[in-house]
């Protein structure tokens, strides 16, 4: 075989937004799988903000990733080629593949991709991390009950608006922060949210204190920022804050801001917990299938914006992420050359 | 009767660090108590960096004092005249009797003091507030597991100084960050500490590192700023941070420091989670029990720095409090004239 590979690599690490030229963009020879591996063929590559604190040196939920290495991506592609006894050519996998056309792999962390469910962007958003994401970040830390009011941040993104709709499904309030009418409208008319408010169209404060009169049980957080802030402003006695992200503070170049009247959460008798999704991995299966029954019914809908390009476009498609310009889940499908 | 009272009421909302002109010293005439009513002759006033949290207007876990109010404040003192059915002339009681030499009460939220157990400024610090908000703060909020690392800031203050030494009795290991080398030797020499670190010495980062190896379990903080996020920096999997106060942050004049890396909660899948000791009213029984026999069988070690003096003096004890001056539980005493 002489496959060319298409590489995106880390070439310098980011300072603010991330520029092209962070990147670098390389031809060069798929490699061959030795025995127990096998290549796979990169269809749809997950494009997600936690990339972002993926490219930044220090101490992290997972490692950074390293000058020169390939930048890290979930992704789905077809197995073209293999030595390994668990995965045979035709096999539609989800796994690290990196932002890249062609992988090699071990298996680890590879799962087989049944697309006769759902196409294969819907592996990467509902039915992929960021819907696993929502599952167990809203029910496992958030543990709304019904009745409650759940405050959802990023709300029109891959994991907040699927955590917005697992909350109105287990019989909550759910009301959405958003940036711009049509995402808010979205939220309401298609999704089913009680209500969602526009950070961009003024008083944030003000919107919650009218949307979530009696205060806010759960706050599940992708942003941070003073949209965290206006949230532990508005916590019921008792509240969640639920740390999933802080996309406000990714590109932040000088120091990060934390929220400055966290001591909110001795007044509301409240707590602030983090989670990392793969610690729930011997749950995913749970997960995957009850998510899998509320899109069939059609309780949970998903959104995905796919986005056809070529592995170059790669660092446009991520900028495009942080400029709030994508609504549901952001995927790059590498088309056929 | 004609008693002279003299009264401590809040004159001004300070701005930043108090001054004596926020307060206003009368000399009025003590209240004649109505039926269902006493007098009590206030005879200990217990200082605590909250006072100057309920001197701020705006939304907190009691509600302000306003302006013109008798300055709020925990004290213990003797019923001198009753005509309440549980209350009688000469009873020693603690209650939120105010910055005053005469209050009268209706009985609500007063209790007998059993100056046999222990003198009366005990049962203002370890046997009182301080120690109850120690006793359930860490064991309810912070949950520790023997064997696990415990580190409380503001160690050397009337709160801290019991939560470590709780911590050191139910097995764990105990570290206190207070400021000044006294305070550090009084931690470890005299209340078993298993380790002190002074940050006036320098990198409190790298001390933590030394002295946490395996990263905080429990972090109890009294403090906020510089040293909250000294210790999310070092936070092991799976911690509590146990929001009780935040000293540092009581007499900024400007925006309130919020910890710039909370984010460390999600890396290490931890939680911050405030409290207030009011809510376990109906557990102090059990709690002060417990307190008494650890003081008792010499577990637990209490210190009161009492200062002799008057109503008027109460301005100069409180700055004293902020500037770091006292060791253990600070009472202001106010003496027979």
């Amino acid at each position: 075989m002489s496959i060319v590979n298409t590489v995106c690599r880390l070439a310098a690490r980011p300072i603010g937004m991330p520029k092209p030229s962070n990147f670098e963009i390389i031809d060069e020879p798929a490699g061959n799988p030795a025995e127990g591996e096998f290549l796979v063929r990169v269809e749809y590559l997950s494009v997600d903000p936690a990339m972002r604190t993926w490219m930044n040196a220090g101490r992290s939920y997972v490692p950074p990733v390293e000058i020169g290495e390939v930048m890290r991506a979930g992704g789905i592609g077809r197995v073209i080629d293999s030595r390994h006894p668990d995965f045979a050519a035709g096999d539609e996998v989800y796994g690290m593949f990196g932002v890249q056309r062609y992988a090699v792999s071990n298996g680890s962390g590879v799962t087989a991709v049944d697309t006769t469910v759902a196409p294969a962007p819907v592996h990467l958003g509902a039915l992929g991390i960021s819907g696993l994401t929502a599952y167990f970040g809203l029910l496992d830390v958030g543990r709304p009950r019904p009745g409650q009011t759940v405050v959802v941040s990023g709300a029109a993104g891959s994991v907040g608006s699927i955590a917005g709709q697992i909350a109105r499904i287990n019989g909550c309030r759910a009301i959405g922060i958003a940036g711009g009418e049509d995402k808010c409208r979205w939220l309401v008319d298609e999704l089913g949210f009680d209500a969602a408010i526009d950070y961009q169209a003024g008083d944030l404060r003000a919107q919650l204190k009218a949307h979530a009169p009696n205060g806010i049980d759960v706050f599940f957080d992708n942003v941070g920022g003073t949209v965290l802030e206006a949230a532990l402003s508005r916590l019921a006695r008792g509240a969640r804050v639920v740390i999933c992200g802080a996309i406000s503070q990714y590109n932040a170049a000088g120091e990060l801001r934390g929220p400055a009247n966290y001591m909110q959460l001795l007044v509301a008798r409240a707590s602030m917990t983090g989670f990392v999704v793969f610690d729930y991995a011997d749950r995913y299966a749970e997960a995957v299938a009850q998510l899998a029954n509320w899109l069939r019914s059609g309780e949970l809908r998903s959104r995905e914006q796919v986005v056809h390009g070529d592995v170059a476009e790669f660092p446009e498609v991520l900028l495009a992420l942080f400029r709030g310009d994508s609504t549901g889940k952001l995927v790059l499908a590498l088309d056929a050359r």
